[in-house]
């Protein structure tokens, strides 16, 4: 039987590739890679804007199964923290210890759903203390998922400071990179997906 | 304020984009061609492979729910009816009348949340049998939109006997169209979104 992957990409804004006008995202090109490789591949972009953890935590189970059903692999990526750690009204949306909690419980159920799983972190901000939350909450997200055997992909630690990302930022709505932002997350994504795949 | 457009595409295979290598579908373009127009446009794209409206009508009103919180303006589309008419097993997956059923419930959901729809039907496909269903269905989806002021895009008529569609349903998987297909189904589409969102 020929192999048939579904893969299932959930998360928020920057999954939905907000500010991305070409409507790729990092999505596009992350499901491109595997296509190119010879693999047939069908995607399920579910990021929905301003949520948090909480939020994703509380629909994510039935919208994947409903997807999951037919095919021969079935996979989940989940990306989120961004809206966990923005601070709107001065305090950040979710505490640290109840995203990794949250994050934890759904591997726990992704796991026991019999779908492997890829987790990643938000990029980095425009504010330094927004990043440094980020960056904070990346590298506890990287034990969490270690822990369960997941591959976590950072995608804050390699574009702080890097100017490309400030700008693509800059460019967008100062929150969401525009099409170049999206490309840079594609290419810390691409890599890690390809190898979590074959 | 400025407006800010949130629509769902909720379907099966051909809202998915499945045989697209590209990854954009029709989805992309229709999404495109309002964002051209210097509208603020986000998309979520809802197909899933082998739904009926059936399938469809039990999952899509808390996709939907999920995502058109915020924004100032939320719509939807729906496009159904492939896997109804289809026959794997010699006779059809959904009668038409609970077709038209289903989707009368979802469009006067859809008008009580007050998300203004746009109706799509299925594309022909290469079964002569196959595709006299498809229009029949669609010719009485029309109707049913029509009763309610929603406006119809009819897929199936315009590209009945049109060798571009053949071919590139030819070099698809013979029931969804590779790239140059969905380029097509988007001709279609695309003005309407664009009359309909106006």
């Amino acid at each position: 039987m020929t192999r048939d992957l579904r893969i299932c990409l959930v998360g928020d804004s920057f999954t939905a590739g907000t500010g991305d006008r070409t409507g790729a995202g990092w999505v596009g090109p992350v499901l491109a890679a595997p296509r190119d490789d010879g693999l047939d591949v069908t995607g399920y972009p579910l990021g929905v804007r301003r949520e948090t953890s909480l939020d994703i935590a509380r629909r994510w189970y039935p919208e994947v199964r409903a997807r999951l059903r037919h095919g021969t692999d079935h996979r989940v990526v989940l990306s989120l923290g961004a809206n966990d750690v923005s601070a709107p009204a001065g305090r950040r949306r979710v505490p640290q210890e109840r995203t990794l909690e949250v994050l934890g419980g759904m591997l726990d159920e992704a796991h026991a759903a019999g779908w492997p799983a890829l987790v990643t972190g938000p990029p980095p901000g425009t504010e330094a203390a927004y990043t440094d939350r980020v960056l904070a909450l990346s590298a506890a997200m990287a034990e969490v998922a270690a822990a369960r055997d997941v591959p976590f992909t950072d995608l804050a630690a390699p574009l702080v400071g890097d100017p490309a990302w400030a700008e693509a930022v800059h460019a967008g709505d100062g929150v969401h990179p525009d099409a170049r932002g999206y490309r840079l997350l594609a290419g810390l994504l691409v890599p890690a997906v390809r190898v979590w795949v074959a």
